[in-house]
């Protein structure tokens, strides 16, 4: 089994120092929502996400790098035939988890919905069968947790040929999923830190190269 | 180099005969332009899509297919190396060609936007250098203009493994943009059409699918 995590991922819910700047309140209005209940969203919120948080403001917000990660891990072939678990990590240590059966929304906008009811419920659709669920939970927490060898893929890791790469059939590949910089969490904890390519990948691209590898060697 | 078109993709401003309906103009005007002048799309004009064309309504207005589509094809390792050309054909015979170095945006109501964009002034973002061209023009005759070996990705092809399928350096995929259904275009023109899986894959994981395969062959 591949396990597939998209860490430190730039998924969460407006910080309540923003929640009253007037850009946000005029968003949250229009989604009929409360500031405090909505996905911050670069889209949207880049001018509130620079009022507080300036030396961050390239980063935060970005829900659609983790739909585009999810629409390629969800809908792989890898995870179609049973050999893929997926999990979201965000900044602030939650963990989503979702079941290989969930095929999610293919619409941006009913995939934020989605996201601020799991970060509101924790469980979707509910407790009992969840194909979504959110907990808190390190990163490490959640690696040591699977068990597998554990890589990161980082453009200052070692640099690798993936097509020589060896990957043994029980592993956790880990994707940043954040637009720029490095990762919030320490990754040093990790069995290798590799580099696959001799520039930045889009995190999307990234989890599909390591799913055709493992592919390409297990299926 | 290898080619790669998502062929009957269904991506159109809205039709005349819906412009009128009121699901239509309400977003139109939400979204401060004329009816004839939006992209159908499923998610805000389902019942508008219903009323006219009941038969086609589970397949028309779907550009986030092809967002998700230029999302993998243009950020991909293979197109990085400039290995890759990257075409956009419509249902209605138009042809979009995206040049290797362009970057699309990553918000979807901002593709969108330029999408529209395109099919207002045929060249984004100026005829002298344009990232972006589009060109009525049939799927036969792109494929024709590029010349070379020919494969369309369809369940109803004959089943082959990617693995041991014999790729040439100079290669055109040829893989349907739509939800469900069959090719509007005639393609049995095509020198081989291929099922690569025992099922129905989603357009851009078919699609990074072939551009992992023939990294790995070529690069």
């Amino acid at each position: 089994m591949m396990h597939l995590i998209l860490a430190d991922s730039e998924l969460e819910l407006v910080p309540q120092a923003i929640q009253g700047h007037p850009a946000i309140v005029k968003h949250a209005k229009m989604r009929k929502k409360k500031p405090s209940r909505i996905l911050l969203d670069s889209t949207y919120h880049h001018q509130a996400i620079r009022s507080k948080y300036a030396a961050e403001a390239e980063r935060r917000g970005r829900p659609d790098i983790v739909h585009f990660f999810l629409m390629n891990a969800q809908e792989s072939l890898l995870n179609y035939e049973g050999k893929l678990r997926v999990y979201v990590h965000t900044r602030n240590n939650d963990v989503i988890r979702i079941s290989p059966e969930t095929r999610l929304p293919k619409s941006y906008n009913r995939f934020v919905g989605l996201m601020e009811h799991v970060f509101q419920n924790k469980y979707v659709p509910d407790k009992e069968n969840p194909l979504l669920t959110l907990e808190k939970m390190s990163l490490r927490a959640l690696v040591d947790e699977i068990g597998n060898k554990a890589v990161v893929l980082s453009e200052k890791g070692k640099k690798v040929n993936l097509k020589e790469y060896d990957i043994p059939e029980d592993i956790t590949f880990i994707i940043g999923g954040f637009p720029s910089g490095d990762f919030l969490s320490n990754v040093n904890f990790a069995d290798e830190i590799v580099s696959i390519y001799d520039g930045t990948l889009m995190a999307w691209v990234a989890a599909y190269e390591v799913i055709a590898r493992y592919e390409n060697l297990y299926l």
